[in-house]
């Protein structure tokens, strides 16, 4: 049992899920059990209506908690008004706030987006925001409000995982929020590296749902996350230049009471 | 169901484990029960007789195939005499191929690996060699009838995991054996790399049993080699300079009878 | 010849130095000499005025513009008066602008610093912004007229070089100004590399003048410039998987009249 | 003045270039000068003999030290008798020895480099072999009287840098002949960074002459080597995790005699 905790609301599962890029509604469901998600987002733009009924259908009988976007929002207004519309139509007050700067990067702008996650900090959203790296930034986002900071590892759907861990380094250090890698993750050692640098969790969309085989990597992104997490937990061993054998003094060690001997493998 | 064979036996786990460095029996028993392994080395020099038997014990009670290993041998003739103690001692002609270079850097002599390899598949045994990463070498390996290569991902005990991927990648593409990661392995994450790249296993002992908390590291492994080895066939997304939306056409797609459409997030 | 401008001031040195950190007077002119530099900048606040003078003299004689900066700047208010003091002081209207977070990271502010850059270049000045790595606050300040961006690698002093080249990759496709790399440069490769990434120049100043041998290192710099400069006019071969012979078929490239053989080394 | 010297002959340059894969004659004779090579090899296999006259003549008119090279050799036996018959033909008894595995990877097989090596060596030849990055196989090589060690940084022509720099810092440590790149620099930074590593120089063909401006490549490769030697030189700053200003204290500075203050940039 090591849950993580976002705004009073606990989860088991540290895998925030999307449900862009599925091959089929059905390879998403599956994909989404498959990672055992508790919380996922749905875009609120772009959208067809009458398909994202299915989407909300899917998360509603598998209990999965509905996290709407703002994906394809370009400025601070427009963010806004699709979070207060995604309250009313889907009766949450959760947001994950996406501010992009132009189309073809798809990255955060930031002064928009620090100016939305006040507004909706202000009118009572949980507001998840999707940054940049930028320890400072992140600090702010923090200081307005937000319930978690989400920076990206690479450009969404680069698939080129995290391209500066110095700089989750330096935002886990200081945050006193959740971190959640968002953006990035093209397979799962890069799940597991985020969780090492101390993520409290990690987001995906198209590196389970473009998969070959979503389902597989959906799972494997379930694995990937509880690995990473378990071994910020156990602290592992320190870099060395050169070698240390496992058992260098093994043999000798049994003539040590304080140290029990046994054999090195 | 996903075994891997070495030699005609297969094990449901990926993850073989080495017995030296824990900080007490009881330790090492929990962290191999955590780590799930059915394969586990013990080190036939070095070893206090009287201990070495308890080591034997934890194996034989847990049904952990033990995989005998000449540590500590600097020439093909020690390794070749350790290997036929072993045989002897143990009932198995299983044996990880260990022949150092000196203590400072535990590097493989490439030369005495080759003719100690040689000398006991003539002579029956089921050879397992720890070697460098050199694709050349570890084909010779092959040749000469190893049942697996095993290459190190950086120097025993150093911790810094996998230096060189590329060349996991070239011997992988060759190999007609598993390939296992050997030696170098730090921290989850490196392990999901070594299944990643395309390793059958991988094998560790000091990123266990010398972490903080070897139990939660071996959990830790457990899930890294299961994350790594189901990424690797779920076939990950290709790696892009730019970003790519998760769904950048989702709410014209319902219109396309083709491709159903559904909300992306 | 292959100079390069900033607001029409054209320079045949590509490597913008600091003045901070050399254990001498005397040092710091032999670095600055042998670093070739055409442009060094000085610290406006943290000066201790009559020392301040030296430094001036020093630029002075040797024909080096001088670069006030903002360095220690909090808010976009104190860099501004900043620089409006520089401007009277030493009459020029170049500033190297510099509104940073806090002590620890000296990373900078991102909202202050588009806000102080937008204000400088209204008020007349050329305006080279010290900031994050992020191609879309890049963008930005280019909006806003400045006449360079300077992003980091890495944190000032940490000698990290460029922690995502990536980045720089993005920043320098979109970039209608010369890109600079300022902060992170710990050695010659770094420069370099930065140069091949597209970088118009490379600022620095610890790397230099806190290396053991300082004059040696400002030698190495200009040199490091220069390699990264010419490689990236030269266009480098492609990365392949694979090995190439150099000359798989010189012997019979003889007999190919459109391709004149020769000997392969 | 920064010599190197190979059994007892001194070169002012650090850089030895190949001469296969130019797209002439007239382009490989630019590219060698604007390199300031002094030293370059020549393969024995694989030549037009009217072509090899070319090249030589090429060498010798620019007073370039010819270094005969055994590409295209696949056993310990082919190079041994190349190498005797460019001694006879060139009339100078050293070689770069090269005893290749297969045409696909080029890369180097140990045992034949290793017998390969002994035999030259024994036969009064100055022998500087092509190898891999094992640490093992650098030593052993020097033990039987190699003149110098040539490690690939990545396979011949794949561009992709030095793969392992860890290996070669423990090549480097433990070497008493110069240690040498060989294979795989792809653009400048890839040269640098050899020597600050501690290479004695760094040897390169198709990097240039495959680039798409094979002589400002040269240039390029000239001021990576001398940028790199520089840097080790001059002992580089130690990495940090976290900033430090360049001057924290400069205001303060002038009041301690022990240290003059001087503004900081």
């Amino acid at each position: 049992a090591d849950p993580f905790t976002i705004a009073g609301t606990t989860f088991a599962s540290r895998l925030i899920m999307g449900t862009g890029g599925a091959p089929s509604l059905e390879v998403l469901e599956r994909s989404l059990l498959a990672s055992g998600t508790e919380l996922t987002t749905v875009a609120m733009r772009r959208v067809d209506p009458g398909v994202k009924g299915s989407v909300l259908g899917v998360l509603a009988r598998n209990g999965i908690q509905v996290l709407p976007n703002t994906a394809g929002c370009f400025t601070a207004g427009e963010a806004v008004l699709t979070a207060k519309l995604a309250r009313e139509a889907l009766g949450t007050n959760w947001v994950k706030l996406e501010v992009v700067a132009d189309e073809r990067t798809l990255l955060p702008d930031p002064v928009g987006l620090l100016d939305a996650a006040e507004a909706l900090v202000d009118d009572g959203f949980v507001v998840l925001p999707y940054t940049n790296d930028d320890p400072v930034l992140a600090r702010r986002l923090e200081e307005v409000g937000c319930a978690a900071v989400m920076p990206l590892g690479s450009p969404i759907g680069s698939g080129l995982g995290i391209r500066n861990p110095h700089n989750f380094q330096l935002i886990v250090e200081q945050a006193g929020v959740p971190v959640i890698l968002d953006a990035g993750a093209g397979t799962a050692s890069d799940a597991t590296l985020a969780m090492e640098l101390g993520c409290a969790a990690v987001m995906l969309a198209s590196a389970v749902t473009r998969a070959q085989e979503p389902v597989l990597m959906a799972g494997a992104m379930r694995h990937a996350v509880a690995a990473g997490r378990l071994a910020r937990l156990a602290g592992r061993i320190p870099r060395r230049h050169h070698a240390e054998a496992s058992s260098p003094t093994a043999g000798q060690a049994a003539l040590d009471p304080e140290r029990p001997a046994f054999p090195a493998g």
